[in-house]
């Protein structure tokens, strides 16, 4: 496959896999300006695939900015009315969404944090009829990357940014299964194999788990009763239909409980937050919260994340991902959670997933907080796989199970 | 100046005199994809004005040609609740509105027609309160033109595309100013010279104009009673400094009575009407009605334009410009009629301007018909100016004043 016949491979995965676009629904695309080009032959595909309308959102990190940089910070505590109704409107009215993400990691970086933070405050409420039928999936989404040449460049820093822009869209090619032949039926494929693994972890519904690693990593974290492992797929609400909410995905992911977690967790990746770089660095549970922590770089960066909000200091996320993943194998830090979550092993601090409690979407906070889930406008994954990771399960009943070994499943 | 420094010029011109933008105003730009750059310049000087957001929606060819080709006439009937919504409440709080064109002047060719007027219906019934307050000039608003490859192409099919592109660039420069000093203080000493030449027509108060040049143009038409004839600056709403709704703008103009036309008017360049070229064409009058009409290129696109509403047969602007303006001393036909609008005299077929009428902002519909005034769905500027155009003003009193000489201002 030549160059463009890949990124129009792509653009036809997105559209008929990752969303399963039906005849007559809308698509809402938000994207970069910059990758507008490949914003066009995904409308096309839409279009091809029967959508009614699709409705662009563009964004651009210099335009962001600018915003940041010269606005009042009330510009930001007030969500504009009609981009709520839009986005709240379309979300209960047969919308499928898709993101494409691949700005600059750093674009953010020495950004006011209030800013930041009053936004997505005033976002959270005003979006949240939208955010709730996202989180159940009560419609359908999409999560997928473009290389831009700010991001492509911060990747591979010391090459040609030309050349770090093809070889960022080759990677990303490798990761979403694109150039080794019917693309859609290779996510299939690998949809099934995901659901084998938590088909069985659901089964199982193990107590806790135990993380250690030759890292530093000695670690155990306790799931929520009823939990549900989940990865891969999802349903379309209206006819059933698989839809990938990210692409890649490599994960098979549940809900610990935010009280229990105990012991020290270690880095394997750096984490990139809000544009700048934690490294290596690693946090001290007790009672599911982190009371100490430290990094050899960027630790000013990870004391604002855990002291966002107090559900920022428990884990929201658990998910298992092999460390020789179709992502993995590109060998390459991506700079993009995205990525990088499906190269490893991870956890999240924040928010937690309702579907990953049985019964979840339907329970108020208080019901979800009294179940083990937790609440934080943060949802931030950081991994802690290696090679070496061994994970052992305990069953209600007391019996120890191999779930990850030398890295990968065990089973 | 180079290149980089005249765009830069050009993007302040349009902040600081095209929309004198205040303190703490907010602006929302309209702005094709492919100029992303020069559209970054703009929201730089905007908030460098002092702006307090901009907001930026964009537009792109390629992507509603699609819309058009694919999505289904019952998307364009209905005009998104949430725009609606945006632009009416914008309107009234505060916002300067731009809107950059410069797209390919070809791009809606072929399209289903009644897709287009669907479109233009919905948003004339939804965005009533922002067009009322645009026509009354209760905001500020800019229109100019920054140009794409496929405008450039047009102007220049002969040559490289991207030597086209950098001519048109530099004949959008000559029409506004940039590249000759202050452009601020240029627009100033315009506007001034504009404002002299409508003062002495509104104090004659003319009742009716007569056409003559070479081309066969040999016409009456009536101005309505107490019209008001303007050109150059607006003021803004607020404070009272000048903006600009056109640049270029070379014009002065009033309000024809709608049923007050006899005789020939012969276009002197051709006219692109949703796509399509109408070229050597001619319209014959009888009590301010089309009652015939020819065309040696593009009848049946002339006719379509006829025919939008019975408003579409009747005049809805008288405007004088000189043969030798800016614009067109450049000596290319733009294809655009922003500037090709301003190259000579001209008509518009279709809407008037309330505000060239005194009162005519405050009046209802009936009121302005029963005036004189023209109500359509359509506005279509037609070029009918000539290097040899005389145009004689008949006053109340039945006297003879000339208006135009030679084809230019005779006073």
């Amino acid at each position: 496959m030549t160059f463009e016949e890949k990124k129009r491979e792509y653009a036809k995965l997105l559209v008929n896999a990752g969303l399963s676009i039906r005849k007559g629904q809308k698509l809402y695309l938000t994207c970069p300006l910059e990758v507008a080009d490949f914003a066009k032959l995904v409308i096309k595909e839409a279009y091809l695939a029967g959508a009614s309308n699709v409705i662009v959102k563009w964004v651009d990190d210099e335009i962001a900015r600018m915003k940041y940089d010269y606005a009042p910070i009330e510009v930001f505590e007030n969500f504009p009315e009609w981009e709520a109704l839009e986005k709240n409107t379309l979300a209960k009215d047969d919308t499928a969404f898709m993101r494409i993400v691949g700005e600059d990691p750093e674009a953010l970086k020495g950004v006011d944090a209030n800013k930041i933070k009053a936004g997505q405050k005033a976002a959270y409420v005003a979006l949240r009829d939208y955010y709730k039928l996202q989180s159940t999936m009560g419609f359908k989404w999409n999560v997928s990357a473009v290389p831009s040449k700010a991001w492509a460049s911060k990747v591979f820093p010391d090459i040609d940014v030309d050349e770090a822009v093809s070889r960022l869209w080759e990677a990303v090619f490798g990761t979403v299964r694109i150039g080794e032949g019917d693309s859609v039926k290779l996510w299939m494929d690998h949809a099934a194999k995901l659901k084998e693994k938590y088909t069985i972890l659901n089964n199982w519904q193990l107590k806790e788990l135990h993380y250690k690693n030759s890292l530093g990593t000695d670690f155990t974290v306790g799931l929520v009763e009823n939990h549900r492992w989940e990865g891969g797929a999802d349903k379309d609400p209206v006819d059933g239909r698989p839809f990938f909410a990210n692409m890649p995905t490599e994960e098979v992911f549940t809900m610990p409980h935010r009280l229990k977690a105990e012991g020290v967790l270690c880095s394997s990746l750096p984490l990139c937050y809000e544009g700048d770089l934690i490294e290596d660095f690693k946090l001290v549970f007790k009672n599911g919260e982190v009371v100490d922590y430290d990094a050899k770089k960027g630790k000013d960066q990870l004391k604002l994340l855990l002291e966002g909000d107090e559900g920022s200091r428990h884990l929201g996320e658990c998910a298992l991902v092999p460390f020789d993943s179709p992502v993995a194998k590109q060998g390459i830090l991506f700079l993009e959670t995205l990525f990088d979550e499906n190269a490893a092993c991870h956890f999240a601090l924040g928010n937690c997933y309702e579907t990953n409690l049985i019964g979840g979407p339907e329970m108020s906070e208080e019901e979800l907080i009294a179940h083990g889930g937790n609440i934080s406008l943060n949802h931030v994954d950081f991994m802690v796989g290696t090679k070496d990771l061994e994970i052992t399960g305990i069953t209600k009943d007391g019996e120890q199970v191999t779930v990850f070994k030398n890295g990968t499943w065990a089973f």
